[in-house]
């Protein structure tokens, strides 16, 4: 049995769904306009349960999954979703171990993701332009427990990346296309680099950048999630859904027999 | 750097973007219609590189990431795709140390992601009835080093999970609708509980005697994934894509206030 | 040139894309926030062209194209979106001289590009049981200056339809299985079978009722359309799209050789 | 009941699927690897019925729809598909009466589609530059019967079009932005123009260039048709779908009030 604990995120679900993730602090309130639930009613009581508030309406008090931390994240700047988010880690192959830079940090969605993939003894080194972003995205990550794994560097990545073989890169910056040397650079032979683009212009630019790099096995793809009502009687799509996110890019960095061939091939995707 | 060992599984890309996982073992070699490569030139030498066949064409030599162990697995059945997998995966909670069941095992390509996602303290305990499914698994999973993480068993679930309060249970099995009490008994409260199906008509039934369970906020949804060729002055999509896998359903299984009440509530999706 | 008439329908284009559809009647005014239009500044004048108000806003007077009449009908129900008419029109093959039939008449969108694609010699037959949206579908097919090709019934279509081997027949209600003994007494040999319900269930238990009656060729689909932000130099679809509004099903009755087999046949759709 | 004629276009559909298109003529015989059926067993005979080859294989006997015209021409380029095809007439607005140009004529499938939209008293001007592509097309045009309301030109656009003041213009080139002079030459104001490109790349440079033009009302968009196995107890989407054919752009040409404005702008498109 899971037991919350002082200072543990957890995640109350109100009757209407809504959720709200807080941090449990003895004496603390939460409050909503379906009435108050004190702090100290969860602390040292199991998760996963139904709680009433002082109006009696009931909230689901829950560990938040991984899922639920990058859905409700502080926000200064549009995230990554989970729906790409998922593919990335696969992708960029973020398990146990693995060295990852990324840029830039926005509200930190994909840095937490990536270190809870190289935890215990991976590292994230992310990259951050603008303070502010940088001071909410290490907020996020240290109520998620992330900081452990995760180094945030406030640098212009056109000055270069302070890393050097590294196993993936991921860029999530306006033009990637500029720091394909610094990302060369970093990156060790056989490393994956990605990146996620809103535009096609973007993705075409990117694309033209990269054969002049030695890039190889380069992947576009773009993710739809599709939510249906879960009504057994009448199952159907939601009537609205999410239309575009971004377009991800994926290639290997690798170490080229003759190095006076053209620079990069696309090989088929798969 | 990194440096090919014995034993290592390494992936080599064809000119024509075929993709072969294989083992090193000193002495052998790798065959195919574009000329042979032996492993000892491959041993002890980096990746991330290309390598000339006998014949004079050149392949890639990489590790492969997690996506390149899913899609290339050993496959005696449908696998779970990467882009399913990578949402299960953050649906699930699948981080360090976390306890998760699965049935069925099937080829081993969920246990293989779950497993890299809760090392190196946490365990997927697999299910699979098949004996032949177990055999092909258990290989899969040892040649990508993922054992220590996993249990197998041969059993089938109607007996019921031989765990309690584990944080996650998915299944990928034909009537997971048969299951939902041993699924109720084995998870913590508050775990998260998953399912894939390729039909609607499955999706209708699970949902349906879901609601005779202490499940809620169940979320019904898709994931599609699509392709673009990758030619920057000609971005289009691919003529052809995957047109359906599966549905995913995904619940939290909650501790009721009062248990005479209806047993299940439909929490709208996030 | 195309110029205005006294009754004309005519679709007026505000500065941010609202669209108006009115009636030009000699006197009248067209009001709206950014100022009026006189109705006699457009009668008898060009159409495709700006215009001003009295407050100097630039709106758009056009021709409605079917589509625009199509999406800016009055409406007391759920229209069928023009992304599924275009595709019944062709599957309906309701092209001159046709004679189709249809149920529900609902606001009389799928009725007005019936009418259009049979007209000058063809004839919708449209049949809906409840009086007000009868008298909706009436206005709006009046004001489109369709009702020289359609007849309206307020019938229960359980007692059967007026008509025998029509050429189409179309059902948009709620439980389309139930009246397949009176599609199959309607329907020409040959005929094309259409029918759009919201939820998988439907189509399933209509499926299942099809295989009692001599269907073949049967197909079920969905159309989904994506819209782009018309921006030369950042091209992506919008943030959010329709996710879904109905299934289609087609199937053609035929007359069997022998009698006494089963009813139904699926024929891999193409 | 409709009886088939000599001459007639009739659909035959094997056992297993397959759809033939066939010209009914007496003497003449259908040869399939089921079997043989003599045309004279057709002629005179109902259509919509089971028939059966001289081995006992039973195929139907059908009226082509359009959307069978469409799927079975003779094609000597990709055609456009019907998916896209049903929304062109509703934005084109192709009904009786209408003057619509199109280029190229390709196979012929959206001329035939505009042909029986805009008849009996509407045209269609279609121009080809390729004198193979422009003896297929009218072969598929007559063999449907649909040349009466069709012109076809062998010309190059880039001199031009023979017709002003149509109602709508379809572009199916590969450069389509180097017409638009042209376009506007032809085309009435408040005319509808209409393009279809595969790439994305084609998407901005179409619309950079028309933004030099009296377009306004732009949008662009893409249609995806989803597939569904007929099966009432086990619906599902197809494995496969066609992922892309290409995008659709419409836009209207206005007479502006003033001519020194800045000549196109985007209204948001609905």
């Amino acid at each position: 049995m899971l037991v919350a604990q002082e200072n543990d995120r957890v995640m109350l679900i109100s009757p209407d769904g809504r959720r709200y993730l807080i941090t449990l602090r003895s004496g603390r309130r939460f409050h909503t306009n379906k009435g108050v639930i004190e702090h100290d009613e969860l602390i040292g009581r199991p998760l996963g349960r139904e709680v009433s508030t002082h109006l009696g309406q009931v909230f689901l008090v829950l560990r938040p999954s991984l899922h639920d931390l990058l859905m409700n994240l502080k926000r200064v700047s549009q995230i990554i979703y989970p729906k790409e988010i998922g593919l990335i880690l696969l992708k960029l192959d973020a398990v146990r171990g693995r060295r990852v830079i990324e840029a830039g940090t926005g509200s930190g969605a994909l840095t937490l993701a990536l270190a809870r993939g190289v935890e215990p003894d991976g590292m994230v080194y992310s990259y951050e332009a603008r303070e502010e972003m940088l001071r909410t995205a290490r907020r996020n990550l240290e109520e998620a427990g992330a900081l452990g794994n995760v180094e945030l560097f406030q640098r212009d990545i056109a000055e270069g990346f302070l890393q050097r073989d590294v196993d993936a890169l991921f860029l999530d910056v306006r033009e990637p296309w500029d720091y394909l040397e610094q990302v060369c650079e970093a990156l060790a032979d056989g490393g994956v680099f990605g990146a996620l683009v809103p535009t096609t212009n973007q993705v075409s630019i990117l694309l033209a950048a990269m054969a002049y790099h030695p890039f190889t096995a380069v992947e576009v793809l773009e993710i739809l999630e599709r939510h249906y009502k879960p009504v057994p009687q009448r199952l159907r799509p939601e009537d609205r859904m999410v239309g575009h996110t971004g377009y991800l890019l994926f290639a290997r960095k690798v170490a080229r027999l003759q190095k006076e061939r053209p620079a990069c091939e696309t090989i088929g995707s798969i």
